[in-house]
């Protein structure tokens, strides 16, 4: 039945302190599948983008077992288009422009095949849109859910309304704060866990992630980079590598969570180490797998 | 031969959104010595206070094994004092007043008997005074040593100095990219230990701590923590607590290293979650022990 994703796809123009790509690969979807193909396919992805869509972007995400039957592609439309610029120490980004172009008028329509899936990944878009998808799944089992500022400000009762659908919400420590109200991110979590979600995920970037569930407090070492060399699509990786993972195992045990976190982690920090979905593109599963030991050796200690 | 460990004790009088505490016990010797005293004794302390010190604080240090022949007491004079308020979230502190009185003409005398003491933890105090202390040691074989952005902005030359000589630099993150010029804390660590010490510890707070040498990098987690009562002496306790494990130990391994770091991290979360010294006085060694497996089950996984 396949994992399903659903978010944005589009075409970045990126400027790092060290480099500048026009027109790369981007978007929540995009990050997310190519995360998750690396565990177990078929994922299955809906977006939308223009006819400008480049061919080999579609034979890309085709190779690495992503469906798109429920990609839709708009004759004469434009793709969305994203520009951002990276500060020097990377945390920061201006937004240089965003043309919306075909997204503004999004309505994801899931593939008959794709309804009976029962892993879902819900990238970062209008809640309306999340709870649209939902709305059309047979029978879902485990609904992953990233979110920003911009809906947490904006439509704050249309997530609120989301989040006793989903399982997992993904946010990142400010988003937290916000959506809770509240400074200490311990607090904010069981507050969020209360609208809903019996697991939140907290990610703090170079500090790396805390997973919250009813049974545990999770906390996840970040990957030690002397380098980033673009930052774009690492939290949609993050959601990609942890459902992809969850989604092959179909462990959704305290353990099997805890692990997810890590493989999310990692394939945040391959997405990071080259521009656009570079990263993601032509990884093998030995290195996923070695780089989830260097997080091991990372953060273990024994008693005396 | 005991643990030798320099640096202020002061009278604090601190503000926090819950409650307000005037000339407590303080200083960056008293919290190091208090956190150390439960792995190993005894502590000899050497410091400087006047003769309006309370003798309540003598009797409660001694009672901890820690040795008072170092500390100068001032007849007339005035003992240090400090006193900063804590804004809501308890990361951002202003320091209200500062009334440095007999710390200002502070000379460290080592006592005799102290001087053969192999394991040394240097408080943050002036790095010439730092150095005025290692001077007068027969075979220090173990410096730890703290610092600050007041003396790596004001006194970098006599920093740059001493830290060939300390085998573990504890500092915060901020404190580390400001002595490095570098923004990303891995690289920052690179740059640092090049200064001179085989070992650094940045410290980030509610983010954990990052231990770096030779062999390895550890990442240790924070302890999380709902309510911050006070957070003076933190960083302190942290140095307590690790240098107080290793002394106990006598094992510098890799292992050994990072275990220290989680009972340091152990020290500063049972300090923050009273005011002043009080978090460190009554403890018993179970519950340390109890709190550092509280830790590993915190940042443990494992593999498939």
């Amino acid at each position: 039945m396949g994992l399903l994703v659903v978010g944005s796809l589009g075409l970045d123009t990126v400027a790092t302190p060290f480099d500048k790509i026009e027109n790369a690969l981007g978007g929540s979807a995009t990050y997310i599948s190519l995360a998750a193909s690396y565990f177990s396919g078929p994922i299955r992805l809906v977006g939308i983008v223009g006819s400008d869509f480049p061919k080999e972007y579609i034979e890309m995400l085709n190779n690495h077992n992503i469906d798109l039957e429920g990609l839709q592609i708009v004759e004469g439309g434009k793709t969305f288009r994203w520009s951002g610029k990276y500060h020097y120490d990377l945390n920061v980004r201006d937004t240089l422009f965003t043309e919306l172009n075909v997204f503004e008028k999004f309505d994801p329509i899931i593939p008959e095949n794709a309804r009976k899936s029962k892993f879902i990944c819900l990238g970062n878009i209008d809640p309306v849109l999340q709870a649209k998808v939902l709305d059309q799944m047979e029978n879902p089992q485990f609904v992953v859910c990233d979110t920003m500022n911009y809906w947490i400000e904006g439509k704050k009762k249309e997530l609120l309304d989301l989040l006793p659908r989903v399982n997992v919400l993904i946010i990142n420590d400010s988003e937290a704060r916000l959506l809770a109200h509240e400074p200490n991110l311990i607090k904010a979590a069981k507050i969020i866990r209360a609208m809903g979600p019996q697991i939140l995920i907290i990610k703090k970037g170079e500090h790396g992630a805390l997973l919250f569930s009813e049974e545990t407090i999770f906390s996840a070492p970040a990957y030690p980079m002397e380098s980033i060399y673009d930052p774009t699509g690492a939290g949609d990786s993050f959601a990609g590598g942890f459902t992809g993972y969850l989604f092959k195992t179909r462990d959704l045990s305290t353990e099997s969570l805890k692990r997810a976190v890590i493989y999310g982690s990692t394939m945040a920090s391959f997405c990071v180490e080259k521009f656009s979905t570079k990263g993601l593109e032509e990884l093998s599963y030995l290195q996923i797998q070695d780089r989830f030991r260097q997080f091991m050796n990372l953060s273990r200690f024994d008693e005396d």
